[in-house]
Formats: structure tokens, C-alpha cells, sequence
């Protein structure tokens, strides 16, 4: 039976229209434009005849709620509101409408204008920064808003999404204005909002105030709700239970590491003061341990050396242990076709190797949130293959057992994630290269949408087709590094614009436990081996106990689409980055497989007629694929597959190494052609027997599902699997 | 001296915090959920408690100001709340917040349920619908929102921006929920919004009116203007100076046909009682008189009797003048490469000819708006070429010269156009094939961003590249076409989603005459005619002086993206539509020019290598002119360019056929390449001898401008160019 035992609490206090429940996981503190522009004096309201008097006051109240809300470790969004430097994204009737009053005296100074605070409502400038009492922390969101609703032209409603936040408690300044508008935007979004009394005001009398907070909870809450401070102090309270220590009072000895890597778990001991040169200590221990085991995992390894100086550098640079970012002293490995600036990035292929100046944008941006790197991984060469046995630096295998393989072509990266080596990876993914690995290691292979992390700085294998990919722990962690690492990149060609149309905060919230999935046709699932087909009806069945409903699908775009990877054009496009005589300049020194592969592409002299024809195939099975995911009565919100259809021995792929591969790829091909999103996920474990059909074989292999989702869905897909990663732990 | 003698007015009324000025061309009346649901007894507002008697009083004001605001002309929005019938765009929070009031007896019925009106808030239903006294007419844009805002998940931004709207005047229900929550959006992007105190009301006390009424205007215009509504209709009624016949009174006599065939100067014709049936007798006279002039327009041409049938026939379907579709006998034709059910397609290559059992997405949507279908227009062959001198069915000349081409490969589309044969014309555009003929004719050739209008039922030329262009009298007509013909289509693989990311109301607006523009640099201008570059220079400086800002850009991307078309692989994308024999097979019957391009395709023996390199290159060059268009202090808004660099004599191309040709695509090459739009404005004349040289030769030949946008920017691109129209013509 499902048991909710782990479940976050799920709170209620009094409110107006009547109690206020909200469940902690997925609620955020919202805090409106608390900045010094609208609260000091000087700022651009005061100018514009602002009374302070009661802004102000509000201050301490929410500097108490904010305190409440970070110590139950809630989500904290603060938003700002003003302009560009050249006031690009400010329309002309906000900039000139109170100047434009006939016989204006009061509005001297207008947006842009340089008052005592800086200019005004204008970005990078003092005034437009929040005061200090209600200073951001790292980690915590931070909105610039150009209006005065938090919706418009903002990303605030696919942050909110992405952290699965369904509740805001909202507090700030203006109420009749920001407050009261940006309320009125998240509850059309399918946000339950409670304002907070006590920590909003506004410039005008009260009637403005008491007017605004009415009409919220009027009707039975006709936007929301209203609640007093006292109150939610009270039920947050008993939460704060995690003494926080502070970086000038560093506990007298050495916390222990208790070898979680997951990330809230090392976040939760370094704020009690667990030092990070302990972790790393221990790490190496066990990379050292693990090298015995299985000597292929790294290309490279940063030395203990390094790693400990980069640990004791995060020490000194956050003295604050009440204010570290979120990465801050987490290990990481990184697949060796990302560039690391000053190592090499070979790909697994010795004569493509080069060592760059400037290290890949998603290495810079965990470096920057404090991540530790400890070292490049191996992979299949080029990138290309889903064994994880085409690598000149050795074989790795599966940390279950080392006669199976560890999948490819992000095996060494998988195996460092599942040998708890590190907490995560960076990976890649064209044909399944993000999933399958961590599939065959017991742990998350998450591919976001192509296109909304960087690639900026990656050794291309097929660049249209190319994404990054996260291996982690937990699905907890791929979404806060996808959080992270999620950000549009002018440089990179391939890269898609911040802002998509966005779907309301889904049924999929706490509100509702019902979605809709469909799975591939019973004839697609023949391929799976007895064990992964007996797993993923079990996994089925889970899904449905979770309020899963199980609807019938059009497979045909997706089998169709998979097809054109590796049967039609596509794969030309790995030679498309290569010098036109590459293949014949470097035959000697690649790996065999690879050679065999590529003569084979080459052999099929396809036609730039044929590629148009593939690629005209490829909008319409895209387009088609859309509708199955469509957002409507016979759409679906996931489609569940298993990540791979067996788990093939390294002698088995060996002597059959390019059928073998290809035939791993049945459920992962689809995905980025149908720029689809995907996060793989581990669904227990069966005996290695029941694959072999050899009693005597012991040990277990680890069985993963994945949950594909349509092009930027990915806070829906991964909040579907995040239960269903929830379920599958409760129940073990 | 730029006039502005023909400049639309400018209104003024008393308005709180001062007088509200709105300029009638960029002004729509928004009229808010006056829906049966809470408006009429049993509907969803009482329901849920609503108090009606207020609400139905504001029904009688609303009703006389949308009386005005129609007499005067103006846009006209109407919204209506509510939802799918599978309630799929209902958050949960929407669908059972007030029903979970604990101790709850009031709200018995939600959302979707079922109530004497028909299912609560559900579209489709009658209560969903808005009240008779209010009922929008044909024309008039009706947005259905999910939210209490009005811009949350609809186009209505699209919309507004589409008809250069900047100003709004305001009604509907409820004050403090719809009505004062639409216009805190409305602000925030940019729109002057008025609202009117008589034509709206709430459900509750006069508190939360009077509030939400004082707050828009509070701080000398917080939100916007708030004003009585007896000043508006003063202020309107002397707009409202055609008389409107009604359709059970017919004029006694026949109104005669001034000729004028621009979209509004006929409608204004039959709303005063013009028929149909007049225009159509008119046109088939010139018809027959321009065949003897040109006789290569047409490759089939509606008979007049059916022509005089469809007039007649929608003179019965329409019999309230007051209430016509936009379109009601508006005359046009289709370029016969774009399906007509019944009609042979045959894109200018019989042995290619089908003829298909259903029409294009485009022709059907102006038939159902009204319009008259007078025949298909003559063609390069394929859809292949710049020049019109490529067609089986003849060589159709400038309507300027008979010596002069007309351009291609939509060349009898433009020549209809352009001789006053039809309104307008629906075309394509691929390399430039809706640009260069308008250009070559006098006319306004518009590319709208592709995928924002169907391309079903046409036959492409190189599908990916393709896109519907609008050939029309003025740009005005080319907004009003695109208005009615944009619609995302789902079974369209090519078709983008209805809404993208929106920018703010532009600084293009009233408020600021100020656009940035950018030009080609010298050496690339190069290539231009004496005349052409002469003319070209005069557009600058006159765009100059209509407030644009020149400022220098980057012209590689749009150079290199102009280059791959023809000198790369897309060129095969031509073959990928086409068996893979069909050259071989149909040579003998193929235009022979259109063989030889053929053959040097196929000579080019393009591998698919190839191809994903130059699609790599197209989404590099893509971003690069992204970077040139973004909204930033270094972004332009328009890249203007001359249509083509010079005009050839139809002897010329016949002598040299191919480099003629792909000579005038200099500046029209690049569009679909990186995904612009585009519309081509008449700038002007000049002489025929400035061109040939020599001294005899008599005669003008039409100068064209093309202002290019980044994608989806339709709506800036057509406010520039149409401003540039407006002063062209006043300064004619």
C-alpha cells in the first residue's frame, strides 16, 4: 500500500474567507518590490507623493515572515519592479503619464531620472534594489518585473512551475497596486494566494488597503485568501528545527559526513556546519575504493590536491553558513565532451582532442553556485552509442554488477552518479546517451528540452539534436539544477527563448492527484526483455494507484520518428561538424566500432534531396507527437516507456556491437527528434535470474522507467515522477 | 512638408485625473463578459450570490456606447469568461474554491455544472454568451478567457497589437473583478485605458466600485483615466456621419461604383447600400478590357455568371447592411498554385495539375467572410522564379510598361492587383514571390511571419521555406486580411503556435513617432539601379523624417542567409516534394528554363552532409539577425530594404534567363531563411529613361520599399510601413 509517511506537512491557518491550507512542499513566500524605491526616502515613490509612513511599517513584519518561511525552508520569490538601463521595456504611457498632468508640479523626476537613490526604478541602480532587511539570499528568486503585476513579461509563473509551487503567501508593497495586481494575475494561474496583512501597505489611506485586501476574499475568495501574520508564525514555527549556524561561530568540532550525497541532504549539513573539505575527503576515499572496482570510469580526475583547495576556497568566500548558494560544496563530474577550460576534452577520441580556453556554460554556472568539480568521465567515442563499450579508456560497467554494462554514451558520468562518487553529473543526449546510463545505475537521467540549457562549449555529435542531460540522485536534484543551469543563451544558435507560452499551474497540483499518461502498444513493448516488461506493468499499476489514468495513444509518430535517427539521414549530421576527410584522416586511430558505424553512413550516400524529405518527415511526426501531449480531453501529460528494453551483458555486446546498440534505443530515439523532454527514473530492481535464465546468477539489475514529455513540459513531467520516485521509495 | 491633412482625429474628454486624448485609428472599445451567465437571472453570477439589479443597469449605457464607438468606426473587442467544455483550462483552485467553504449551501453549482442556462461558464453554452442587447456583429473580435483578466492565455495582446490599437475605452462587468483586472494588464502593457463609469457595475455594494474606479485613476493615473460616458458620446457623435441603410430598406436606386476597390472604401460602399452586384459587373468589364491589354493575367477566370451568382447569393445571406462580414463582396484572386475545390491547381506545369476536392485553409476563410473568388492568376512555373517570364500560359508584363516584367513568381496575382481587377490576391512567398511583383506592380506585397497562416491546400515549392503572401491595394487592406486569415493550424506541420511571446504595446504607438530602422550597407546597395538607389535614398529620408532613427547593423547574417538559398543545398528542398523520376519523366513538358535550374540542382550532387551544414548555418545566421531586431538600445525595429535592386525589361530575362533572375532576389532571398517578416510598400515612381538611359523613352516605373521585421514582429513592421504609406501619399 502507499504510504504517506514521508509526506511534507501540509499547513492550515485562519484566514479569510476561511482556513488557508497550504502543503509547505509546494509553497512559496512571494515578496512584492520591497525596494528602497519605494520605501526610503528619496526613492522614486516618495517623489512620485508617496506617505511612507505605512510602507515602512510593514517592513518588520515581513522581515518576520521572511525569517518563518526560510527557516521552514520553504521556496522565497522577492520580485523588483523597473526598467532596463535604456528603458527598452518600459511603454511610453507608464514613462509619461503623471508628468503629462496639466500643471504638474509633483512629478519632476519620471523613470529613468536620476534622483538621490539613483535612477529611478531603473536596474543595477541602488534605489531599485531591495532594502537591506529583506536582502535576498542565495538561492532564493529574484523577479525584475517591467509592470506592476509579477506575470507580465517575467518568468516568475515557469519558476513557479518548475519548483512545482502551487500556494503562494504573499506580502509588499504597493497593496492597492503590485500587491493586489500581481494576486489577481497568480489566481488566474491556478495559484492558491494568501496575503498576509500585517507585511503589505500601501501609500494611499486605508480604505485603499482594507478595500484591496476585501475584494481578495470577498465571495468566498474571489481571489484568495487574507490571513494575520500571528497566525502563520505559529505554524511555521515548530518547522525551524535545524539549529543554523553561523559562519562566525563555526561548530568547535568537525561535523561527521554521513555520505548522503543528495543535495538537500549535503545543503541541510553544511548549514550546520559540516565543512566541505570533510566531504571531499571522503569522496576521494571512496573514488580511490571505487577505481578498484572499476578502473574506466574517468578520463580525468582532479587531484584530492585541488579538490581540497577548491573546498577550502568555498569555505572562506561563504563565511555565512546561513547564506550559501545552493550548490555550495557539491561534487560533480562532467562528461568528457564538455569543455573544462585548460583540460582536455577528448570525447573518448585521442585525435579530436583539445584543450579550451573557456570552459562549457553549464560547467561556469555550478562552479558559480559552488559546486566542486572533481573530474571528466569516460564515454562512448564521439558521443556516439548506448553501451558504454566503445571507448578507447576501457569499459565501464554497471555499478550492479560488472559483467552488465553501464549504457553509454554517458557511461563513466552515470556510473560516477551511481557509485556515489558525486551527487551529480553533466551530461549529454542525442539518442538516449542522458538516459540509458542512468537507467542501467539505479539513478536519474533527466534530458530538459533542447534548447534551454546551454550548449555553448560541448563537442557537438549531432548539433540539432544535441542537449544537455543531468544525472543525479534524486529527481529533487535534477530539477534544482535544471533550475540552475535553465537560462536562454544568445550565443548558442540553438538555444529558445526564456519565455514560452505557458500552460496555468497544473491539475497536476496538490489540488488534484489525477493525470493522464500513456504508455507504447503492446506490439512496441515485445522488444522488452521478461523482467523490464514484468517491471513496467508494475509500474503501470503504480502510476494508477498514484491517480493515473491510462489512455490510449497514437505510438505511430513516436516509432516513426525513432526510425529516422538511425535508418535515415540524421546520422549524417555526426559527420556535418567534421572535416570533409576526417573519417579517412583518423581510421587508424578511432575505435572500431566506430569506423564500422561511420563507413556505414557514409556508404549510404545520402542526398541533401533525402535529408529534406527526412527533415519535412520530422515537423510532421513532431507536430503529431504534439497532439498526442496536448493539453485537452484526450491528450496526455507523460508518456511512461521503459528507459531501455534489456540490460545486455559487455560479452554480449561485444560480439554483436552495433545491433546490440541500436537495439537499446527502442524507447529513448524519439526524444529529441520530437524535441520531446525526458527524465529517466530507477523503478526497483529485479534478479539478474530472471533476465539470464541462469539460476544460478545472483544479484539484482536495476529496472528505470522514463517520463517523456512534450517540448517545454518539463515541470509537469517532472513533478509526475517525482511522486512516482516518492511512491517507489515509500513502498520500498 | 510631411501633411497631415488626411491624419485620423485626435479625441479629447473630460476624464479623471485629467483629460483623456485618444487618437479614434488606435482605439478600441473593450467591452467585458456582459455574458447572459452574470448578467440574467439563473445564471452563474446570481448563483453564486451576485446581486443583479446592478449589473443589468449597465447593460442600457454599454449598449449606447457601443452604438457610438461603432458609428465612429472603431475597433471593437468583446470578451466572454469561461471555459472548455472538458474544463481543461480551469485551474482547480478556479473550479472549487468557493464550493470547499466549509458549511458552504450557497455555491450548489460550479463551473462546467449544469444550469438553466446551459453548463456554467462553459463555452458553447447559452448562458456563456453575451446578452442580446449587446450581441457582437461580423468583424468584431470576441476573445474568450479562461481568467478574470482579460490577457491571461488569449490573444487579445496579439490582437490589439495586429490593429495598431494603443488606447482603450472600457466596459463590462464586474468592476472590481474582470473589468478593473483587465485594465491593471492593459496598463502594465503599455494600452491608455478609459474606463466608463456608467458601463460598469458590480455585485457588490458601491464601495467596491467607487474603490476600483478611484484606484485606476488615483496618483494622477495609476492605471489609467476613468470618465462619464455622456462627454464620450458627444465626442463621438459627430463621427457617426454616414447614414446606414438597413437591409429591409434598399435604397431606390442603385448606389453607383466609384471604383475604389481598397477593403475600406467598399465596405463603407455597402454599408450604404451598394450591391455586390454592381462591383462584380464593373470588375468583369475591366477584366475583359485589360485582357486585350495584358493577356497572360489569368490562367482560368470565373465566369461572370457565377461571379454575378456568389454577389447575388451573398446579398440574400446578408441582408443587414449594418451587420456585413468584412470581406461581404470584397473581389478577389488566387495564385494557381493554392487550391480552389474543383478547380485544376496547376502551379504554371499541366503534367503537375491536380484537381483537389477541398480548398485551402486561405481561400476558405475569405470566402466565409464574404468575399467573391474571380479566377487564379498566372505563375512562374513551380513557384520558381523572381521574374514572371517562366509560365507556359504566357508572359504577363508590369501594369506600368508592357515592356517591363511584372515580376514572379506570383506575377498575374500582382498584375490583378495592381490593374484594379480585384481587391486583392492571395499568393506565396519563398524566395521572394510576394515581394518582388507588388514591387514591380505598384502594390502592397505582404510575407506575414511563416506558420502564422495556413499553408494547407497549397502546392509548395520548397516546403519548409514556404509561406501565404498578401497582394493588396494598401497595407491597411494587407493588416485587415492577415487579421482574418492568422489562425495556428494544428493539422498544418509548419503552422506556429497561436501565441508566442509578446512585447509590450511598442514605443510605435501615438506617444512616440519614433522607430529605429536599419538599411543595407553601401557596397551591398551596390547593385541597384541609378533610379532604384536614387529612390532608395528618398525613402530614407523620408522615414527620417517621420521620426525613424538610421542606426548601423550587422548585414552578414542577412547577406550569408540570402546566399544559402540559391547557392547552397535548399535549392533541393525543390526535389524533395517530387517523386524522385519526376524530372526525368516530365522534361519534355517542363518550361525550359525551369529544366535547366533543374538539372544544375541535380548536377550539384548535394549529400545530405551537406545539407545539415547549411541548416546549421541557417539557425546560426538566424540568431545572428535575431540579435540585430532584439528590443534593446542597439536593436532595430525594421530593416528596410529596396524589393528588388532594379527592373528588367522582359527581353532582358529572356536572354539570360537564370542570372536575371536570382539577381533580383539581392534583398528578398533571406526572409524565410531566417524566418522575417516582411511587406513591400509602393515608394514612388520614377522615369523610364532614368533607368534604360535613353532620352525617348516615356514613361514611370513604380519604386519599391520592403520593411523587414524579426519573426512573429508583424505588427511593428506594419505600423512603419504603414505610416510610411500614410506620408507618401499625403505628400503625393
Amino acid at each position: 500500500m502507499h504510504t504517506t509517511q514521508n509526506a511534507p506537512p501540509v499547513l492550515s491557518i485562519d484566514a479569510k474567507p476561511y482556513a488557508y491550507s497550504f502543503p509547505l512542499q509546494h509553497t512559496a513566500l512571494l515578496v512584492i518590490d520591497m525596494q528602497r524605491d519605494f520605501l526610503l526616502a528619496k526613492g522614486f515613490g516618495e517623489i512620485q507623493g508617496g506617505n511612507l509612513e505605512d510602507v515602512q511599517a510593514s517592513i518588520a513584519p515581513t522581515k518576520k515572515l521572511l525569517a518563518a518561511c526560510r527557516g521552514a525552508g520553504m521556496t522565497i520569490v522577492h520580485t523588483r519592479e523597473g526598467h532596463k538601463p535604456d528603458l527598452s521595456d518600459c511603454p511610453s504611457s507608464k514613462l509619461v503619464r503623471q508628468a503629462a498632468t496639466p500643471g504638474n508640479t509633483q512629478h519632476n523626476l519620471v523613470i529613468g531620472d536620476k534622483g538621490e537613490l539613483g535612477r529611478l526604478l531603473t536596474r543595477g541602480e541602488y534605489g531599485h534594489d531591495i532594502v537591506d532587511e529583506l536582502k535576498p539570499i542565495p538561492g532564493e528568486v529574484v523577479i525584475d518585473k517591467p509592470g506592476k503585476g509579477s506575470f507580465w513579461n517575467t518568468t516568475i509563473l515557469h519558476k513557479l512551475k518548475a519548483r512545482a509551487i502551487t500556494h503562494l503567501i504573499v506580502a509588499g508593497v504597493t497593496t492597492e497596486c503590485c500587491f493586489a495586481t500581481s494576486i489577481r494575475e497568480a489566481n488566474d494561474r491556478g495559484l492558491e494566494c494568501c496575503g498576509i496583512v500585517e507585511a503589505t501597505s500601501g501609500y494611499n489611506d486605508t480604505n485603499f488597503k482594507q478595500c484591496s485586501l476585501d475584494m481578495i476574499h470577498w465571495s468566498q475568495g474571489l481571489f484568495g485568501f487574507v490571513a494575520n501574520l500571528q497566525p502563520l508564525l505559529d505554524a511555521l514555527a515548530p518547522l525551524a528545527t535545524h539549529s543554523i549556524a553561523t559562519g562566525s561561530t563555526p561548530p568547535q568540532t568537525p561535523l561527521d559526513f554521513d555520505g548522503d550525497l543528495a543535495i538537500p541532504s549535503l545543503q541541510k549539513a553544511y548549514k550546520n556546519g559540516l565543512s566541505p573539505v570533510t566531504v571531499v575527503e571522503a569522496i576521494y576515499n571512496k573514488i580511490e575504493a571505487y577505481h578498484k572496482i572499476d578502473p574506466a570510469v574517468w578520463i580525468y580526475l582532479e587531484s584530492r590536491d585541488n579538490a581540497l583547495a577548491a573546498a577550502k576556497a568555498l569555505s572562506v568566500k561563504y563565511p555565512d553558513r546561513s547564506a550559501l548558494p545552493p550548490l555550495f560544496g557539491i561534487p560533480f563530474s562532467v562528461k568528457d565532451s564538455i569543455d573544462v577550460a585548460g583540460l582536455p576534452t577528448t570525447t573518448a577520441c585521442p585525435p579530436l582532442a583539445h584543450v579550451p580556453s573557456a570552459s562549457a556554460v553549464v560547467h561556469d554556472k555550478v562552479l558559480a553556485e559552488g559546486a566542486i568539480f572533481v573530474g571528466k568521465t569516460n564515454l562512448d567515442q564521439l558521443a556516439t552509442g548506448l553501451t558504454g563499450c566503445r571507448s578507447p579508456y576501457g569499459i565501464p560497467h554497471s555499478v550492479y554488477h560488472k559483467d552488465y554494462i553501464s549504457g553509454g554514451s554517458s557511461s563513466g558520468n552515470a556510473v560516477s552518479v551511481g557509485a556515489h562518487l558525486v551527487s551529480f553529473s553533466l551530461a549529454t543526449d542525442t539518442a538516449g546517451s542522458g538516459r540509458v546510463p542512468p537507467g542501467y545505475n539505479g539513478v536519474v537521467g533527466y534530458k530538459p528540452t533542447r534548447g534551454t540549457l546551454s550548449f555553448r562549449g560541448v563537442t557537438p555529435a549531432c548539433l540539432s539534436l544535441d542537449c544537455i542531460a543531468l544525472t543525479t540522485l534524486t529527481i529533487t536534484d535534477a530539477r534544482l539544477l535544471w533550475q540552475i543551469l535553465e537560462e536562454h543563451d544568445p550565443l548558442d544558435p540553438y538555444s529558445k527563448p526564456a519565455i514560452a507560452f505557458e500552460r496555468h499551474i497544473n491539475s497536476i497540483g496538490p489540488q488534484s492527484r489525477s493525470f493522464k499518461f500513456g504508455i507504447p502498444p503492446q506490439e512496441a513493448l515485445a522488444v522488452c526483455s521478461f523482467p523490464a516488461r514484468r517491471k513496467f506493468n508494475e509500474t503501470v499499476a503504480q502510476l494508477q494507484k498514484l491517480g493515473g489514468v491510462l489512455l490510449p495513444i497514437d505510438w505511430s509518430p513516436f516509432k516513426k520518428a525513432g526510425e529516422l535517427l538511425y535508418d535515415g539521414t540524421f546520422v549524417s549530421e555526426r559527420l556535418a561538424s567534421l572535416p570533409d576527410n576526417w573519417l579517412e584522416q583518423s581510421r587508424s586511430v578511432l575505435h572500431p566500432v566506430i569506423v564500422e558505424l561511420m563507413d556505414a553512413v557514409v556508404a549510404r550516400q545520402s542526398t541533401a534531396v533525402q535529408a529534406y524529405r527526412d527533415l519535412q518527415l520530422k515537423t510532421l511526426y513532431t507536430r503529431q507527437a504534439e497532439q498526442v501531449f496536448s493539453y485537452s480531453a484526450t491528450g496526455i501529460d507523460v508518456l511512461v516507456v521503459p528507459t531501455a528494453p534489456t540490460h545486455w551483458k559487455i560479452e554480449e555486446v561485444l560480439a554483436d556491437p552495433i545491433k546490440k546498440n541500436s537495439y537499446l534505443g527502442e524507447f529513448t530515439h524519439c526524444g529529441n527528434v520530437l524535441d520531446l523532454c525526458g527524465v529517466a527514473v530507477p523503478a526497483g530492481t529485479y534478479p539478474i535470474k530472471e533476465l539470464s535464465r541462469v539460476e544460478a546468477d545472483e544479484g539484482e539489475l536495476p529496472f528505470s522507467v522514463t517520463f517523456l514529455g512534450g517540448s517545454r513540459m518539463d515541470a509537469e513531467v517532472l513533478e509526475i515522477a517525482r511522486r512516482f520516485e516518492e511512491s517507489i521509495k515509500s513502498d520500498a
